[in-house]
Formats: structure tokens, C-alpha cells, sequence
């Protein structure tokens, strides 16, 4: 359990920390890498969800993910881009959370991805909590907590 | 100022913050940008410090560079790659710290950046900080201040 001094600290609430599915870059699964790939390039994202038609969360397409399709030892087949489904090659293991995750669960998944998608009890895609977010709530405890706070440690108080 | 206690939950100390050099993925100011290109997919990194030939930090760059320089409206010119050098396309805009960085520069730096570079006073690279290690500290912050210390209000103490 995270205790509620800090979270309060961290983030404003649970709600307020997920970007909204309609603010977030996202690709359909049946689109070809063609597109996705000048999505990316464009918006400058390295990887983004990809929804089925009815905005399910379906997975993820990166970059190096469409271009280790098109490259093979000898050459770079740009011609297959038109050819090929996002949902052919995306990434199926992607970090998820429902609507009523627990902080603490998206703090230790934050560690080792980029992002955590948020989807709610039937797979509609619903947004992202970002690294970024959280750093903001790190920012705000290192600056004010013990500002805000006396603190004393519990072991020395037990003596 | 960051105060002490959140401090010493919040990064190890200022040194092991740092990945260092020998362990990050880098190219060269001269490497071509099929090389880069390559280091980028094979690696699945969305971007990498570049280094000139005495390993002095002079950029980034990232895969939606490299693709940019070689999109036009018709087509992708693939054959542009083996030409053009990583040094005339590279983001030389990077955020950086000196090694004698203050943590909270840091932990602004990185709310919108995904990694901080690390350059000694001469301009050579000496390695990154990442989210992910500030993460990790948010998480013991998250878990074990309120089971380590007693906290108490300073407002309400004053009253």
C-alpha cells in the first residue's frame, strides 16, 4: 500500500492521471504499415496502440517492430509496406491496467515500460498513463514534502 | 533543495544514477544513416547519443529522423541511407547535466525528456539517466516513507 500523504503528493487522483483515448496517436489493426510508419514518423512517437474498428485494444506497433518486418540480411523491401496489416505484426504482450487499477501497480510497470494502456472490463481502449506523469508527482514530493512535513524516523522515536 | 530523506529513498547516490558510457548504445558522427538505422531496429531503442571520434557527446538521433530525411511526398528513398552521415541530420538540441549535476535539474529534465546525457566539462560522454532509475525511487519512496517515518503536519502543528 502506498501511503496517502505521499500519493496525495504524487498525483492528483487516479482519474486525472490517464491521458484520454481521444488525446492519444493510436493506428487501426487492419491499417498497413505504410500508414502506421508515416504516423509515427510524423507525430515522432516510437510506439502506439493499435485498436480494432470497434477502439478495442488489440496491441502495440513500433518502429523497429515495421522495420524488422521489411528488412532481411541483403535488403530493406519498402515495397511490402502497402501490403502488410498492422495486426500481422504488432505487439501482443502489451502493459495494461482497468479503469480502477492501484497506483501501486502502475508505479512498478512504469519502470520498465514507456507507458501503461488503460482499458476498461470489455477491452475498450480508454488511454495512457505516461513516465511522464509520475515524474511530475516526483517532482512535486522531492520539492514539497519536506517542506510540508516534519518527519521523524520511527526507530529513533522507539529508543 | 530536495530534502535529505526523500533524497536518500529517492536515487542511491548521484554516481549510480548514471548508466555509464561502456553500457549505452551510441553512433557515430560519421556513421551513415544505415548504420544508425540499423543499430536503432536491431536494438529497439527510439533514440541514441552520437558521438564523435574521441567520444565527445555532439547529438541524437532517432529513428523518425532518419526516416524524415528520407520520406519526400511521393516516396521513401532508401537509397539515401548509405550517403548521408548521422552528424548532418542529428538533433544537436540534447539535454545534458555535467557529472556534478544537482538531482533536481534532473527530475525537471526528465519530465520531458526519456533520458538526460551526461558530459564532463570538456564535452566528453560519460553516460545517461533514465526514467526508469527515477522510477524505481519513486517506488521506494511510494512503498516504504510512511512505514519509515512518522509524519506530521506542519500546519496543524502550528495551530
Amino acid at each position: 500500500m502506498i501511503g496517502e500523504k505521499i500519493k496525495r503528493l504524487l498525483i492528483e487522483s487516479e482519474k486525472t492521471l490517464v491521458k484520454p483515448a481521444e488525446q492519444v496517436a493510436v493506428v487501426g489493426v487492419k491499417n498497413r504499415l505504410d500508414h502506421a510508419l508515416l504516423l509515427l514518423t510524423t507525430d515522432k512517437y516510437a510506439v502506439v496502440p493499435v485498436l480494432d474498428d470497434q477502439s478495442r485494444m488489440r496491441g502495440l506497433i513500433s518502429m523497429p517492430t515495421i522495420m524488422q518486418t521489411i528488412m532481411d540480411i541483403q535488403d530493406v523491401h519498402f515495397e511490402k509496406l502497402g501490403e502488410i496489416e498492422v495486426g500481422e505484426v504488432m505487439d501482443r504482450d502489451y502493459p495494461y491496467v482497468l479503469e480502477e487499477f492501484e497506483l501501486e501497480d502502475v508505479l512498478h510497470m512504469l519502470v520498465d515500460y514507456a507507458f501503461i494502456t488503460v482499458v476498461d472490463s470489455d477491452g475498450y481502449f480508454k488511454g495512457i498513463i505516461t513516465r511522464s506523469e509520475i515524474l511530475k508527482g516526483t517532482n512535486r514530493i522531492a520539492h514539497e514534502f519536506e517542506k510540508k512535513y516534519i518527519i521523524k524516523d520511527k526507530e529513533t522515536i522507539a529508543q
